[in-house]
């Protein structure tokens, strides 16, 4: 599964927590497997999954009627289930169901509670008589923590929990990291994909068509693709435009999509042509930045020491001036999951984070260069993610 | 534009509001234009919108130094921003930038708040001395309008007002509706591709595939692609399997991408080979269910009765036991706009709401059907997205 159980629990002991309620959509499917589709469309469709301490209760998921079809469906590792709101699915007398079928009937039989809140209240007045004290991941709620009011639950102290559960997802399961290293991959093979069309004439609408596509087919969908030419590469979120690609032109790739709900996030670059000594200069400078930090990952590093390293690095080797607010983030569900590598992280490395370590460089008038590689955290160190190097590619 | 700025000032005077706040990506995009690529793809990063009452004061953007490029970049109909955060982008002496590296600079170079939350707080010091009750969409703040505080404001009143946005979104733009127009468009081209591949053996994740690269080629993104085979089908929110077509299978599409923002869902339902008299016969139900909706619809009749008559013409038609919570929705920049077509709506139709009518129909054991047209309120009815018919597709 997803879930990483024994830090769940870790952290709830931490926090001094008696049950922990995931409601944003992130949080939700990682807890429970269960992805609701609606949510993750929209703002305002709730679902939530209730996971009380060991020993005080069964985690439970609060599922709409118009999503039972997907709990029905999915590979859910939460097994007990309160349902609320109206929806209409037929049965006919006689007729014989797939197991399939025979779970949504269940399920669609289950009485329903009139509002997600009201679910939630359920499972607290029944199962909540050791939980006082509980965690409530406040991005999912409609509106405001405060306002989040439950009916004849009386007693119960509801603390923001956002936090917690990315403490939680920052050390991966080897299920998160398997997904983790095949979305890397399929943006890998997209970029490629992208790069094969490189000529002069074609439009950054064009090469993005070809590296989204690449991606479906590699069974992930497009969520991140900064992909721009020349000097509008110095745009950190570069979205791609008409802009047409000339000789000497920069490439630069900030992408990835989301492989069974996980992300990737990767930078490359190339230059149609030759580099010429600047790019080349900066772009070794960036480059072992990102090598020399990969190097020194270890458990116990702290993310704050790995910051100044890479900066030192990239200073030293080409760009004197360099300046960054991090040089890198963990990865999974969300594409910015915990640690930072910032300067004023208070973060250590762990093992089973997996990190994405990244020295962007943006210049106006010039354009932006940037090396950004997947790793797990090993005990041995780090395990690259990658199949290609970060190196200058000339088309 | 894409916001209507006469409905945004009614809204406002209707509500008693000297100002609103858009926080949400869909809000925030709608009242400016700006698309703030993080704050679309996570859940935390903070981009708001603010707009005066009509004579007190001026509208702006409140935008991550994270995200200028984009500001510079992209089509805004708010020209006053105020920025935030720490973020590195150089410029050299006597490099000569273009004009889009020249808004870069100008907004790089603005003096930078702490936080969102304390430049909307200059914002309202500033420029706020007429404004008391500030309507703030809730659902984009960082957990809780009640823990939302700004430094050195007194006397403002805060209101929730994501509804309130609901409301002014409900009746579109002409730019609006020619970005429905097209997405709609894209989804009936990637039906038609991914039936394309209709023969047996093929996989629903094949025909997802197929599906997903049209809306790529015709400038969308992937957003809603419930696609299932046989009593699969039955599912509301079927999502690609493994599950293989066989001869005399349904198939049913709910559908559609993301156009520049804007938002497309649209049913249809194919049969390969010979479909049975019930499919038949049901399907002729609900397809006369939405015709006759689609023709019964002008500005001021209530969506209430409007549902009634959708669902009585299904029952009188072939299925007596059709049972719905509603027969279809407001679409835009979100999938779920007001108006909503339920028996229970206070709604009113008017002129210049885009609506999906819809009549999904499932039954465990035997399939899901469900007729679903994008049409525009007009003053004398209903003009239609669809360039096909909703009539059951045999191949």
């Amino acid at each position: 599964m997803l879930l990483n159980e024994a830090r769940l629990q870790q952290v709830m002991a931490n926090h001094g927590l008696d049950a922990l309620v995931a409601t944003s959509p992130e949080n939700v499917t990682y807890a429970s497997g269960y992805w609701a589709l609606s949510q993750w469309i929209r703002r305002g469709p709730q679902s939530y999954v209730y996971w009380p301490a060991a020993g005080k209760g069964e985690p439970q998921v609060v599922a709409s009627a118009t999503l039972l079809d997907l709990l029905a469906d999915q590979d859910v590792n939460v097994p007990n289930t309160e349902t609320f709101g109206s929806f209409y699915v037929e049965t006919q007398e006689g007729v014989g169901l797939d197991n399939l079928d025979q779970t949504q009937a269940r399920l669609y039989a289950q009485e329903r509670h009139s509002s997600a809140q009201n679910a939630l209240a359920a499972i607290l007045k029944r199962d909540g008589e050791n939980v006082r004290r509980v965690g409530i991941d406040e991005y999912g709620l409609p509106g405001s923590l405060d306002a989040f009011q439950l009916p004849d639950v009386d007693g119960i102290e509801f603390v923001p929990a956002f936090e917690a559960f990315r403490e939680i997802r920052a050390i991966k399961t080897a299920s998160e990291i398997g997904r983790l290293r095949r979305v890397a991959e399929i943006t890998e093979d997209s970029i490629k994909a992208a790069l094969n069309m490189a000529k002069p004439g074609v439009t950054e609408i064009e090469m993005a068509e070809a590296f989204n596509i690449e991606t479906i087919r590699g069974g992930a969908t497009p969520v991140l693709y900064c992909i721009g030419f020349g000097t509008r590469t110095a745009m950190p979120n570069v979205q791609p435009s008409g802009a047409v690609l000339s000789e000497g032109d920069l490439i630069r790739f900030d992408a990835g999509g989301r492989f069974k709900h996980y992300r990737a996030d990767i930078a490359r670059n190339a230059v149609l042509g030759e580099p010429s000594k600047k790019t080349r200069d900066f772009h070794r400078a960036l480059q072992l930045g990102v090598e020399r930090g990969i190097e020194a990952i270890r458990p116990g590093v702290k993310a704050s020491d790995l910051f100044d390293m890479v900066v030192e690095t990239v200073r030293n080797e080409g760009i004197p001036h360099y300046k960054r607010t991090h040089v890198g983030h963990g990865i999974g569900i969300d594409g910015y999951d915990l640690p930072i590598l910032s300067g004023s992280s208070q973060d250590v490395l762990e093992e089973g984070m997996v990190l994405c370590v990244e020295t962007p460089y943006y210049e106006l008038g010039f354009g932006g260069l940037q090396v950004e590689d997947m790793i797990v955290v090993r005990s041995d160190g780090a395990e690259t993610l990658m199949k290609t190097s970060g190196k200058l590619i000339s088309i």
